[in-house]
């Protein structure tokens, strides 16, 4: 007997039929006792259906953020509805809560909430009384009862938090790939499913951009201890097992994976003074406006002149607001010059394995050199290393990385 | 300064132009002080898209009745919040409050729920810092929080309900006629509107087949002695006053309407024994299946053999049951024979100023002999007089009623 939580995102629900397929799949993988939460999201295309009313009756609805979210939580609500009526009609218990329901508690930032507390005592009453409970992910509800949906990747953290609070067995994310890849397939054909990666692996991979899952839950995993079954709406075999540790001694892998992010700019800021308290001045500027920087590195240019080169990197997203800020700061500084290059990408390399293994970095720039592949930067944390190259050089750079560590089967 | 809860239906609604214009109304009638509750439905087909999405489910749907609730109060949530966002585009502070969060309480008996309690605290706090609120109609929670919808005329209720719940001076219901009128001018073109009606003539209108208010809302109107003024969407011409008593000494008009009803069936039940307990037997058996009965009439058949005629009318939606029902009591009594008339109308006047005017009943009549119409039964109430009279002699004699008693202006 174990109770279970599972996360069906928009796609698995965006019709009647896919809604009764659910359903029926759920029945079917139920064993005796087993106890089952659903979390799900609007169906498919619901959410920019409303959204494009809200339009109707302003083009910048986002500015009305609590009656946004007031407009979008009924979209969850329609979802787990219909999903109740569909076990109901196969002859399955079950009950639909909505975030409120589930005592679901947020703070007041509307569109973008993030859970301060769940008292699911309703959830656990409706298990007991031998109910499926069909919950309305994506949203909750403030301390004036107010609706509060919770951003993006809400519903994933949703189901994570719910499946804490109710020390739930293990949390499933059902999704439209069939696990967590060692790489983008897309970019590296050779990539492999994992059949287990750590919480902090996981959020490495997303920091450095790979796409699979939002941090926030797997951060929301890592702090209930969790384990999180990342798997395919579409097939029964097992997916992806996030979780602390490694359970199967699986140390076949030093790296768990090889991410890549390909919307970064460089940014060098040359010939500032090398006196303390200007990378300071830099990165405060920076950070005052919530950018993020990363990959920085500092290098002697002119001993005489006391002067040097300051380099790091920023996502695009960032990028008109950092040169903004860059230009004042470097007149400020009296640098000499400031470079933006935009033709780059980060390539890195994650797993908690390389933590005792020193000779990974070795081995990874061995790669980068046969791909004939020269590196711009390189910035290492304890359980990562990133390089940054040319953009053109990516896909050869990343292939012979993943090729090195790893091999064919 | 004025306290006034305003309701408009779905049609008012119904698109986001329609929206846009209803938001631009209130404002424009708006006097400053003024404080405005707005209860609104769902968009005009949104309901039915709603039922259709679940026919996708289920052939029959509404067996699951919580799931139903569930599903359709999202409808009503939709206009709060898009009605809402139109205030403020337009400048106006305004927020939107789900049935949950107006303390709408009701009873368990889903898509059909009663109303139990009101705490409008929020409601009156928005207000005060403001704010027009706007109040999803049809919906409330019960006592585990489940949404509950109020069934037919459910908005209209809702609307006079925190009318009463809230003091407030005027409960408006805006609706696609601009009035209560003497008649259905469908079938009496002379039909005029009427400046005022007692909450007795019009539950009795309704209860005789007039159709503009449900007699749910008028009597929570009566409950919270609440004047409900049933208006136009489409003007801003005043409409008709629902009240206890009226205000303007408009006794001009001894009756107040003449209602129709020609979904009703005559029921015969010839040859009963004359025995005590006889109408009792008859009539239990109709009530234990919760069918209304109508215009009964006992008459002395046969006086040596001591039988008797049992004559009454039921609604058409009733009458499969009741056939069913009278066969099986008809024989139980040894009954001569059961006969069933479907080409019946029943024509009433309604008015509160019939009490004291023995008259009435007499120039009613006479109207009908003129029109040459047999009268086939005869019932009356303290405030209504009613005349079972055959279909074909409907329109004819509804209008020679309706010119005696409402001479042309």
């Amino acid at each position: 007997m174990a109770l279970i939580v599972k996360k069906f995102g928009g796609s698995s629900v965006g019709s009647t039929e896919k809604i009764i397929n659910v359903a029926k799949r759920i029945i079917e993988e139920k064993k005796p006792g087993d106890q089952i939460v659903l979390v799900v999201s609007a169906m498919g295309d619901t959410t920019d259906e409303l959204i494009e009313l809200a339009k109707g009756i302003n083009a910048n609805p986002y500015q009305y953020t609590r009656e946004m979210d007031m407009l979008l939580t009924t979209g969850e609500q329609v979802s787990i509805a219909l999903l109740t009526m569909a076990f109901k009609t196969l002859g399955q218990k079950a009950i639909s809560l909505t975030g409120a329901m589930i005592g679901m508690k947020t703070n007041s930032v509307h569109t973008k909430g993030k859970i301060i507390d769940i008292k699911p005592s309703r959830v656990k009453k409706e298990l007991e009384r031998g109910n499926i409970v069909v919950v309305a992910g994506f949203q909750g509800t403030d301390e004036k009862g107010d609706p509060v949906t919770l951003g993006r990747g809400g519903s994933d953290t949703s189901a994570v938090a719910l499946a804490g609070a109710l020390k739930a067995d293990a949390c499933e994310i059902y999704t439209d790939v069939d696990g967590v890849y060692s790489a983008d397939p897309r970019l590296i054909p050779d990539a492999r499913k994992m059949k287990e990666i750590t919480y902090d692996e996981m959020l490495e991979m997303a920091r450095l951009g790979a796409g699979v899952m939002q941090p926030r839950s797997v951060e929301m995993g890592k702090y209930f201890n969790i384990p999180i079954h990342v798997r395919s709406t579409f097939s029964s075999k097992p997916g992806t097992m996030i979780r602390e540790a490694y359970t199967m001694e699986e140390k076949d892998f030093l790296i768990r994976g090889v991410a890549h992010d390909d919307k970064v700019a460089k940014i060098a800021i040359l010939g500032v003074p090398n006196n303390p308290g200007v990378a300071h001045t830099i990165f405060a500027a920076l950070s005052d406006k919530n950018i993020a920087v990363d990959m920085i590195v500092q290098s002697i240019r002119n001993i005489e002149k006391n002067v040097t080169d300051m380099v790091f990197t920023v996502s695009f997203d960032d990028l008109p607001q950092t040169r903004k800020i860059i230009d004042e700061v470097a007149d400020k500084l009296s640098a000499v010059a400031v470079l933006i290059e935009e033709d780059v990408a980060k390539i890195s390399i994650v797993g908690a394995g390389m933590l005792g293994n020193p000779g990974i970095a070795t081995r990874m720039f061995g790669a980068l050199s046969k791909a004939e592949c020269n590196i711009d930067a390189i910035s290492t944390s304890e359980i990562s290393i990133s390089c940054l190259v040319k953009k053109k050089k990516l896909k050869d750079a990343a292939n012979a990385i993943h090729a090195e560590f790893f091999p064919e089967a």
